[in-house]
């Protein structure tokens, strides 16, 4: 039933819904995420791969969030019994197989006809939890229907709160397990590639969760000369929001877009689960610090009273080692998850997952490291 | 009348004046200070780009006032109401609508036909502040008469002081509203793009401003192997001719050109009414710090006695935000605005000051800082 | 007797044995190791280019490896008499003539025709000692034969034990003077080179030291995705293991692939006669600190019970002072010998070696260090 | 008489002597030391560039030795009166118009065939001292003859000590007024431009100053595989050596290779009349720091004692700027006047002088130090 639903509708998206990919795809030789970026690139329209790959400004976070990862060194260490190695985790009363999720980002019918359902698929597929996108191309329903797996749902908080409202009980309604509110985006990033590239939605591609809010091509947010504002963000949004969402929310709400030690420590106060140490993928504010570089001081912040996620780089499992020894519970995947989508749909998003998993387990293993648990700061090499 | 005027001198010019630039000009599409630079270059005659590029030696220091810039890092911080910004400043006595001046820079005729005329009706457009140069192709009481927005007026003291006090009591009658007197010239720095392509005025085109003085293209200054001294500047210049031009100026006196803790001090004691952190955009001596990394040790010195800017490496919002942060009221801009006055001018200008303003409007909400008065050192992520 | 039976081994491999090769062959105008590096890539399939050169992951730490040892400076003396350089040491009992070895490598065959012998033949013209690797393409027993320089031998732990005991027991009856025993590789790194070159043995060559483990082609152990074990490996080991194996050595057991200062202590405690430095050449866990970053610290730790050795990243005779001052009694090279062996046999290989040395030489004469204990933490300029 | 006597020399050099260059000749647009470098690459033979442009190894420390110049950065003072620049200075007695000096450096007939009577006409024209190298191509006899200007004579001292006192006695008589002894090279470094491009003197051209010492082609030194001595140089020269001399010498005695503080506290202890701080152009021992970073450790060892100079990358008046800073009471150059010297013989040489000159009385007014005893460490921008 859900299979019929996503083939019929994606027999109205631009190209024919192609059958579902089968592992033999395009990306069945891609051995690391890096080639997924690569194959995508050469896949994609030049607009949309410029809109997945783009960061705000000069991309000088674009860039740190990943030499940061790789200037972070690993201490392994030996004859440890890695022979069985345990990466579960609880989170938020969920059971992850492991610490990695599918970071919310919008629009994947641009990226595949199937869209946000063979994303889903894919990462059932997987055994990984999705945080949908209020900018969707599907609606949250479709997809949770569709879904075999865990899904989040992510929000952002327009002026008009009865949207919010009903967002939330839709997304509770569908089975969402927690929703994920973007707070680091009162107005949009400055991201040039979009700006030069003409960045637009093609008819028959809409915001379908947000219905009643701008959808023509022209309201996409970005900004014109000399306004920074876009109906689709309330930049008058403050703590006091959050206060609203917690009391209406049945599930655990986390935070998403916290840099700072401080706004860590407001977000454990006004009661939300958790939070996400994030840069937006470096598509807001440019020069900002990379998220790896924030997750210790709001690990710190927190001192464990809520979980400490975050997402920006991740490419390796070493990356997600490193992530957790420095604070993190789990770390989210944006980006790469979108270059296995375009290369193959949902196995291309599943194959990109389960090489991140392999990674992550050879580098336990490497490290000496044979559960979660046991990653904490002393996986990392001293700076001095 | 001012626009009259302005046809009337621009007729005179080597090409033919066109029309009052309109914004569908070729920089319409520029998004970014940096694609102005790059249409400036495709435009302008060889000579006359490397004029305005050039840095001193081997342009190390023009090199980090960028680098340094992109190596500072903002600390965003979320869920501030950001949906009211004030960019708002009073300085000198002055209201200024944003914190970003155009700098006093030379011989705008060689960039565009209509020369300062252009400069100043795009400044005013855009509601910013021009630091008129001494080194003006046009007189200061043309661009006086012509402009609609404020000016102030830039010295360099030759020998003979009573060419300066003619200078100073023109450009205060002509309603210039501060002094800005250049300290970091004694003699010229080894800008070896000019020396290269043998920089020199094409005819018909002089130092307006500074009749008396030599105006015969073989006489701007750049020395000779062996000697380094020109007519135009006085190297025997010491604090005492800052007490004469303070004793002598009806409107407040600011140096441009400080970079030490010391001179800043001595700035405060011997009457300035500002001082403006500088390299003099790389183009003296090479290898000094870049302004950005002086910027806060003068303002350290100072201690709010007075106000501190600085110019140097500025192109994006965020750069001005982080000079805030370290301490500068205001920031100035030069190369960038004449990259807009060489693609469109006037409409160039405020161009690039648009597109600057919003940039900075954007970073202080992405910031959280909805006023100047909030952007202090804690917008700075801290080095450790 | 060894020479014929080289003989009759090469005409099995995949090309005629060419003659010994003489010094007049193609590496004689090879002046430094890259040079070798730089001609083995132009003779070797590029399957076993990539082999021998490749890393983990993104080969961060294969580049860290070389540029910590760049960036490591020397402090000379003058005026001390090196008219005299005394290169000796005494390691585990042997006399060693210079502290140079052959790190343990695989599959030299593919190399050369004429494989470990060559290799062995080579080290023995330089007077160095080979580490002979228990994943050699010749039997341990015929090396010993055919060799008349100094072995070593080196062990992976596979599950089954009785393979242990025996390998132990047949090194010790072939003359090998020391065991060493890989620690770092519970599972094989992320080695992508390989998995993109689709690495094989070809027919005819094999881990002829491990008959009883896998040997098709498909038994590499690289892992497929999802898994990340091989059978070649015991991933269970720990310190008990080494107990075991240091009862039942007659010779030195020493640890290869420690960096923790943490495990330095426990190969003391647990009976290792030294311990080996190494991050396995960059080709296990892709981020870990360059070998010669660690090495202090674990010779801080080990506080001169045991000796330490390191390799990865030596290419020079600095190299060698600079490991020598940080705490090692002697280094291993690896790539190095291979490129040797690739372009001239057994002659390459010796003369890698002696240009190696020669370099040492002229460089302890240039720091004003005659002699291997002249050579301390002095000899390094201090960092501040 | 000087020139008579050069031109006939020059008659017996491989080409026609030229006419004495004017200042119209190739250097003459050439306006930093930079340009020199490269018109001297389009000139000379790849042989003889190679040999001047070389370092030891990776090259590492050459480029370091610009690299370090570069990242020192400058503080300026404004508004000091330096309408009067002093730029001399007392040394060993001697007075010199400024503090730069020509390093020793070999075979300047390769580099021109008027060698060094050319470089000492250049150098004397511009009013420098120059260093006559003991590895000259023209007789010190024969240069003092024809120079006009002050010389000092380089010493290497071979294990005949014999030959010594006679250098050091023709040095003396021909007037030159002190003794640099190179103490950095009892062996050669490993200069493998000079290797792989096979640098040898060709017919007709020797180290007419050493006869008695091996002559021939292949007696170059440059050592061959598993040596690294030669008879130009005594391996064992030690302390006692320098004792010797200066008992010996009328002149002050000046160590030239000093890059400890031990070996500079020695120096002064031994009767040294200066040091100077090099690396020998990065000839010998790669990795060493570069010269400007050893400079501050030596000048801060000898307390003033005992004058401080260095060279080794000085490019720039800057640099000279931050020498002085540093501690160094002059500086000298090396390969700059070589480019000046293959460009253009004499005036090359001159040039070269006169341009760096006039970059320091520039880079003098610019940091308000109007004399050479202003120049302080205060004139460095301080690292924290």
């Amino acid at each position: 039933m859900a299979r019929r639903n996503r083939q019929s509708r994606a027999s109205s998206s631009r190209k024919k819904a192609p059958p579902k990919p089968k592992s033999a795809g395009a990306g069945a030789n891609a051995i690391r995420l890096f080639d997924f970026e690569e194959l995508a690139r050469q896949r994609l329209p030049q607009m949309v791969y410029d809109y997945i790959a783009g960061g705000a400004g000069d991309e000088i976070t674009l860039r740190r969030n990943r030499e940061c990862f790789e200037a972070i060194r690993l201490k392994p260490r030996v004859l440890v019994d890695v022979s069985r190695l345990d990466t579960s985790l609880e989170l938020f009363g969920q059971r992850l197989a492991f610490p990695i999720l599918l970071a919310p980002t919008a629009y994947h019918k641009l990226v595949h006809p199937e869209g946000e359902l063979a994303t889903a698929c894919g990462a059932a597929a997987a055994g990984a939890t999705l945080v949908v996108s209020s900018f969707a191309t599907t609606s949250l329903e479709d997809i949770a229907r569709s879904a075999t797996g865990a899904l989040w749902f992510q929000l952002y908080i327009p002026a008009d709160r009865s949207l919010t409202r009903d967002l939330i009980q839709r997304a509770e309604a569908a089975g969402c397990k927690a929703l994920v509110v973007t707070v680091d985006t009162p107005v949009l990033g400055q991201r040039e590639r979009e700006m030069r590239g003409n960045f637009h939605l093609p008819p028959g591609m809409e915001r379908v969760n947000l219905k009643g809010l701008g959808q023509r091509e022209t309201e996409l947010g970005h900004f014109e000369l000399g306004g920074i504002y876009t109906p689709l963000l309330d930049a008058s949004l403050t703590w006091k929001a959050i206060d609203w969402i917690c009391s209406l929310a049945k599930t655990p709400v986390v935070l998403k877009g916290i840099l700072s030690a401080e706004d860590a420590k407001l977000a454990a106060e006004h009661g939300a689960a958790g939070v996400i140490v994030s840069n937006h993928g470096a598509r807001n504010l440019d020069t900002t610090p990379a998220a790896i570089e924030a997750l210790p001081r709001v690990a710190e912040a927190v001192e464990g009273r809520i979980p400490v996620l975050m997402d920006g780089g991740i490419r390796r499992g070493t990356d997600v080692v490193k992530a957790l020894g420095l604070g993190a519970r789990a770390v989210l995947i944006g980006r790469p998850y979108l270059w296995g989508l375009a290369v193959d749909g949902a196995s291309g998003v599943e194959r990109v997952l389960k090489i991140l998993f392999t990674e992550l387990k050879a580098a336990m293993a490497l490290c000496g490291r044979p559960t979660l648990a046991s990653i904490d700061r002393s996986v990392l090499w001293p700076d001095r």
